[in-house]
């Protein structure tokens, strides 16, 4: 079996000088803008220009279904994986009113949801790697051939986005059960306590929690693997988190800016690091949720979020909620006027 | 002398289990919107309706100057307050590029600047009450008429607005030295000890952070005044923010959304407030900056801004930055499917 490898780069630092000069020039009180300031650079830097630009951006929403979800560790039946694929087909779930509204392309993909979907052809992007993961209770969730397939699957739709013309891509997903997946991930890659990774997801009370806990505890003391990075991510993973990490992987591969949602997409990019650690040079991060491992895995990560909405919905919302802000980051560098220029009187140095 | 009248009503809250019972039927886990939910509930509420909207939202900035810095409790020097304005009517300001991104009017208004605008007929809204206030080390810095003639030439711009079809409105101001009429005013209206009132403004370091409080601190002490509310606006008060005074509560009056810019612009609804506790229930705050004072004097109001971006530029920036969340808002509550019409399994009640 061939391994999928990357070739990450960090971004050339030679610019950054010439980048904070611009910025320090436009008439404000130098730092005044505070973040957009700090957004601006880093896409600056990304980019390799005095002038960036954000083209064509485009959400992907990863789809899967998790063989752990028969031990009750969802608030959610399994069943609302594909309804919601299909509400995300008809435009009425919460990430397209926010793609709508911010102009994203939005890409549906199958990466293992356990349905047979019809009638969504041309539509639904098909990269179905199995019918749902195996139950990591008892097993591993995934084979290495699917772990290594998903990489490549995750890829070739940012590929497509590239080719399309983005250069910006978020992504999102859809999986009854992805939290717990999440909490393994992060347990296992950070050494943090799993009790502190493990949360409410999309509804448990502190009595379900508990339960949630207790499973995915047994999980681990049965868990005889390597401690691999890829051997965890194959264990206890997503086909929608290892394809997540792919494309990820691929984004910052070809030096796009990534927008990144909430807990399980934040350990997909924890995941992500493991493997090419230079992927953190290409992240935002839109949001901090409630989830309770969610601050501890982005202060881990020393990422700074945007916003902190309480949003608990995944799908990739509170990266797609964000985007305006990276956009108001490129149009301040772009737009706004030197003190020279204006001729005001240059207040602040 | 007649005294401008307000006639501001809570928002009737009959209405509040119908918003709340359609939120909670959108297709997402209960609450999972977070932020986006309640402001949903909020807008809804203001504008008595299951669909609301936002239109021709238009920002307002008033621009005027201080006598008292003559004492030097600003970093930037007076002659910043006229050159920022021909930055704006140019188009190059922070606050410009962000009008722009998310389709704001925007209506720049001379309070009281101390300087003769020509060419810009037409375009700056000249209500000039004085050429700057006076110095309040040692006199009030403007009459009880001319804080009566602020209060009615901004409601009088809000007018305008609501006339040519606004729903929203944001607040914003430019004027060197108003951050000391804020401290002023807050220490004055809440009883928080003028130290935790007094800040960096655009740029002092702790030594002019201390200067400036030395000022300010002799400025109380010199103070006569009979402690009502108009009394404390007047006295340390700048044209440009009462004016801002007269435009809130007009806004609210109107039932107008409000949405709330930084330190300058939350003591001026304080100040409304004080006036017209009601008033509050129309706004939504934008952003909490960096201003040491600014924590304090949101959490007084029991006010949750919706960004935290390190900003201090004034302008209304922190307004106008977030406005995009309050229209993700309102496409939620417009656009998501239900349980029922997605066929999705209500899976959180």
């Amino acid at each position: 079996m061939s391994q999928k490898t990357f070739n990450i780069a960090s971004p050339e630092k030679r610019i950054v000088p010439f980048l904070q000069e611009k910025i320090d020039n436009l008439t404000k009180p130098k730092g005044s803008l505070g973040r957009l300031e700090e957004l601006a650079l880093q896409i600056g830097t990304i980019q390799q220009t005095l002038t960036p630009t954000l083209t064509k951006p485009q959400h992907i929403i990863f789809g899967g279904d998790h063989g752990i979800v028969v031990e009750g560790v969802s608030y959610s039946p399994a069943e609302v994986t594909p309804q919601m694929v299909f509400n995300f087909m008809e435009g009425g779930a919460g990430i397209n009113f926010l793609t709508r509204q911010h102009g994203f392309g939005i890409k549906v993909v199958d990466s293992g949801i356990n349905y047979d979907f019809t009638g969504l052809e041309g539509r639904l992007i098909d990269l179905k790697v199995g019918k749902g993961t195996r139950n990591y209770l008892h097993e591993a969730a995934m084979t290495r051939e699917e772990y290594e397939l998903c990489l490549e699957r995750g890829a070739s739709v940012v590929d497509q986005c590239h080719e399309e013309g983005s250069n910006i891509v978020s992504f999102g997903e859809m999986g009854i059960g992805n939290t717990s997946s999440s909490s393994m991930w992060m347990t296992c890659l950070t050494g943090i306590d799993l009790e502190k990774c493990v949360g409410a997801g999309s509804g448990f009370d502190s009595e379900g929690v508990k339960r949630k806990y207790n499973i995915l505890k047994q999980s681990l003391d049965n868990y005889k693997g390597d401690g691999s990075v890829e051997d965890v991510l194959s264990y206890f993973g997503g086909y929608e988190m290892v394809m997540a990490v792919g494309g990820m992987l691929r984004a910052a591969e070809l030096k796009m800016v990534i927008l990144i949602d909430g807990f399980i997409m934040t350990n997909c990019v924890l995941a992500a690091s493991k493997l090419y650690p230079e992927v953190l040079e290409y992240c935002i991060f839109g949001h901090q949720g409630d989830e309770i491992g969610h601050k501890l895995v982005l202060d881990y990560l020393c990422a700074k979020p945007l916003l902190f909405f309480d949003l608990r919905l995944g799908e990739g919302t509170g990266a797609v909620c964000a985007y305006p802000l990276v956009e108001s980051a490129v149009r301040m560098i772009n737009e706004m006027s030197t003190f020279k220029h204006a001729k005001v009187t240059k207040y602040f140095e």
